[in-house]
């Protein structure tokens, strides 16, 4: 999603440009505001429960009744299914953080250092279905190619179908909004892969274990921590994705 | 800073790889634990003061009587002058979002649509000083040459002198490094202007006005929010600076 607004050139020539577009979303749930993100407006029902996903405030797409983003400009109102309770105690607990550990919701130093749970071994993807998913991740990606200025996040199944691509200039938000399409349609995430436009850091790692994805791919670098994270919790990390070369940074591939 | 990790590549063959490295920083005041971020270690303590500044904790240098971190690994332990009082409960209000307004404290979409202080009118940077800083840039950021994976925040001053660059896993943590360095220093930031190497969105606009820089310069492109605050707190806004082109978001240069 893109806006035009007037800019001028190195020459001092006036002319049009178009920027992705970045405003506030409040979500609330059950009349509760318990976050504010700055978002590319789309989807922001798909984010909103990507987003209550990954920071573990609800299990199943069912845990919602209804999630509500027509009636105030930037708010996604949730209203939770009858008899779900959560613990909005656990996103108070993030206070001053977007970055502590969704997964235990601690808000301290020990979140992001003690918090590990490991997937079961899943599905050894192939090295062509990787090698396949970039050019297609880009493709799918328009605004990018208008604006320059979007993350994109993309779902791909073990043999190699494109489920789902968001673009967003959050690279978390892109990531909570391919993951709140997934729980919404009920895609099975042990059997596929994320892959991401930018670079892979912990952040991106913790909420692709809390959606159950047993393989992240970047096209650019990871981080420290992504490879550390990636490697306990037993998910397999592909990064520097660029045709006809990557590295695996943990786990394996088949072939 | 960077760490080296064991990597396959596509080929199957495994070697030594340099990735940025990631690890938290808990940030305490006087005892409290006020936040935790996901950063690249170095210069820890002017990310805490940078952090306290733009977060709208601490309004000078001298709010801090010292800042240890020696003793914890991964903790900036900050202490106040004597007689100092903040209200840490601004930065309670934050709960839940990172991207909350740092100028008034507010946690709701009011915190970053309602508060927009105005700069008084700075000086008027010239082209050749702009188009002059990406290259200084480039050459200081000395690990994103290995890694691939940092971003890059540097202050220049208006004759083209540069003061201070930091390299960051999270680009608002290079600006608040920066920041922090020349609130320490006592840099007169009315007169220099902030250059980073990726994007520019509303949250750095919103540190360098709480820094007090008349001018946000940026290598990527803008997003509309962005440029919707510089707008209105008057600031200069100059995205895309790839000499010989850039292009002016909002404000003027001279020539």
């Amino acid at each position: 999603m893109d806006k035009e607004v007037m800019a001028t050139d190195a020459d001092g020539v006036a002319g049009p440009d178009l920027v992705v577009v970045e405003e506030p979303l409040q979500i609330t749930v059950d009349g509760h505001p318990v976050a504010v993100t700055m978002r590319t407006p789309g989807h922001d029902a798909d984010l909103a429960l990507g987003f209550l996903l990954t920071e573990g405030v609800i299990r199943s797409a069912t845990d919602v009744r209804k999630i509500d983003t027509e009636s105030r400009r930037n708010h996604a109102l949730v209203f939770l299914a009858d008899g779900v309770e959560v613990d909005l105690g656990r996103l108070t607990r993030h206070v001053f953080s977007a970055s502590s550990c969704g997964l235990c919701g601690k808000a301290t130093i020990d979140a992001v250092t003690g918090c590990r749970p490991r997937l079961p071994d899943g599905p050894v993807f192939s090295k062509e279905v990787l090698l396949a998913a970039p050019d297609r991740l880009g493709a799918a990606q328009e605004t990018f190619a208008r604006t320059g200025g979007l993350h994109g996040a993309g779902i791909f199944g073990a043999d190699g179908t494109m489920h789902v691509v968001r673009e967003d200039i959050g690279r978390h938000n892109a990531v909570d909004k391919v993951l709140g399409h997934a729980l919404r349609t009920g895609l099975d995430l042990s059997r596929c892969f994320l892959l991401v436009s930018g670079r892979v850091s912990f952040e991106i790692m913790q909420k692709a274990l809390a959606g159950g994805l047993p393989l992240v791919a970047a096209i650019s670098a990871p981080s420290s921590l992504a490879v550390e994270f990636a490697r306990e919790s037993n998910q397999t990390l592909v990064a520097f994705l660029r045709p006809p070369r990557f590295r695996v940074y943990a786990g394996r591939l088949a072939g």
